[in-house]
């Protein structure tokens, strides 16, 4: 059941140590498959160049484990709450990146300073909000999905359009088309929280880009007026 | 068709993951033939361990394509712009290495802090001026290669002797006598913007260096007195 | 005699330059037998690449030599002091590894910033006082682990909550259950000093995270209640 | 002639990629046959994992070349002006290693900030002062060599203790016994740099380290009290 999206998700999570985007294994990716409403996903604490197809979790969105020997990834509920909330979503990737973890630490959003963020991120990458004792205490996993979804919502951001966020005090989690686009936009994440945070030492006041820069380097990537790469 | 120029141009497109300059397909380097007027380039989007020579787009001085099945880079009109206006150089990389794209982000102009920076760019690295909205709605590409014509221009630097660019928000631009020569500057930008990003954390105040030091290193590797290296 | 031991020590100690944790022979593993009193450690100043398993010396707990040609490491006796002190430890690392060893310098505990501390460190990894000279001039590495057992019972803190400890202008030591979760834990501890290095560049006004969270991701991880992994 | 130092010398150069110290050709190593009084050192401009053993250049004390047919490192009377007032070193590095350089361009003397630099350099590692017009327009090299001197005698530094100098807005210059040792050295003094820069941002009140803790840690590796190593 569902071999091609488990060798794609297999594949995706071979993929974080490649691009050094893990220490041992910190990090998980998931991939759904909607019609069937099953989401295949990484088994918690196993290391990435061991892991086999046979050792992928399959979990349905309540949370229920349908297949696999070992228990998914605890971060498991994270991932389905943003499966139920974010229909075009199609994978998602978690990491402790060391530079994305570095501002979601610092709790501070990162701005569009440049067309590196622009091509792939519709504008700021937002930082969630403190999570309260009680959502820390109670069902955590899924709390931090929900934290997630309420900033989207009350910033009225698209999730196709900034594919990632930044939980506060925590780390990345983003997401794509499908696991391997995930994957594709958490090594962009780290890079551009790289050269910003570079930027903002070399400028402190530095301002985010023009509408207008961001507008023509996100959409001449994206959308039905795009034109970069053969497609 | 500029068999050999093909070669340079694919070899030097692969030289830019080896050095660390490019995430994915973020960037992109070019060759000219002068006497026939055609310029061979990178195709959008492919990545450089697929790239074959029958890949390269070749493309005439007025952007028409005259070869090749793939569609050219996206930043061709760039590159083209600056042929077209600085006759002494033969080929030109552009990529996002992130410590040079931290100084463009920030928009500051990297000025001469040692000889590291004095043996290969013959004077202070300029940042190109905010792009109009009229200049991003339009002619995107085309424009970048205007507004760093108009830098070189107004403050009356050669393009010979400061072999690149930090383009204001985006990225920089390098060039050299030929493909090959424009990639060796991008790894010499790069690891200047490196050690001088720390120059600046380590003394916020510090000035450039003397200009009799500056012509001392650039003009042992440059011109007819130079006597560094076998030649 | 202590066949199993050895190997885990000579393993743990080749594993310190694959993890980037050293320059030349800066750093040292050792473990312990506890039923029979006996220690097994890096000989001083031998390359990891050309450790074999008879070069490692075993000494008693008062430090003296009862196996192995070579002489143990230089820091021995801290190793020592720590093992009688801390009964709960079985594995010992010493490393210079960058980032840890940039705060070591500063003088500065690394507070619990996010999650990725909070999974390994039950809370600030402290930064030893500074030595006497009596202390320097005396019996010094056996001196170093009494800085070391001082500061976690000044501070009432348990070793086998923090695993880890900054010698004040010195470098990290870290320990566990055996050698190799002592190396886990110092590349654990270079991670988390590296990702907090830059989160306080960011924000230098950055406070700790809630005790709820650091107890919500310290046990599930540790403890009865932990549910990380396939345990 | 000299086959054994032309083999060390050679190796010694091949080293300096090996452990990320260069970019492109940038470092050269010597060493010195002191009962013949000539010196070996790397061609100009010739890549290190092209140079062979017939490449390397034979110099005198005074610079006229006695074997090779490629000409010397063009830095080569810096090396002789070494090798002529330090009689105790037998090898020479010279790099832009970007961290040690990074301190170079700022014009800071690296204080010592812990036991890591304390292992090698018994001091401080200075910074030359600024080169006159005179100087750069003049023997340029020779007296590069000759500002390092000069602030090693009004210092009153003894070489053998201080292996190592930054020459201002340039890069550093290391010694040692030998070549290899002198890289050895390099190696030591970029780790440093690096070390003590993320130090000096995490504490810019920072201050060295007491006198005890210096000799305590570089008397226990150097000298006859040395008790660090198989002796």
């Amino acid at each position: 059941m569902l071999e091609q999206l488990k060798r794609e998700v297999l594949e995706a999570n071979k993929q974080l140590p490649l691009h050094g985007l893990v220490t041992f294994t910190w990090g998980n990716v998931s991939g759904i498959d909607r019609e069937k409403g099953l989401v295949v996903i990484k088994p918690s604490g196993v290391p990435y160049e061991k892991m086999k197809i046979e050792d992928l979790a399959v979990v349905d969105l309540d949370g229920n484990q349908v297949e696999g020997k070992l228990k998914p990834s605890s971060d498991t509920p994270t991932h389905l709450a943003l499966y139920r909330a974010f229909p075009v979503i199609g994978g998602i990737v978690h990491t402790h990146s060391p530079w994305a973890t570095g501002w979601a630490q610092a709790g501070r959003p990162i701005p569009v300073l440049g067309t590196t963020h622009a091509d792939y991120f519709y504008g700021e990458i937002p930082c969630t909000r403190e999570m309260t004792s009680d959502e820390i205490q109670g069902a955590y996993e899924h709390e931090t999905g929900k934290v997630i979804i309420e900033t989207f919502q009350e910033k009225e951001i698209d999730p196709a359009n900034i594919p990632g966020v930044l939980v506060y005090q925590h780390a990345p989690f983003c997401w794509g088309k499908d696991a391997a686009d995930a994957v594709h936009n958490a090594v962009v994440l780290e890079e551009i929280a790289k050269i910003s945070f570079h930027t903002c030492q070399l400028n402190p006041a530095v301002t985010p880009v023009s509408q207008f820069l961001l507008d023509k380097h996100y959409l001449r990537k994206h959308g039905v007026h795009a034109y970069y790469g053969q497609g």
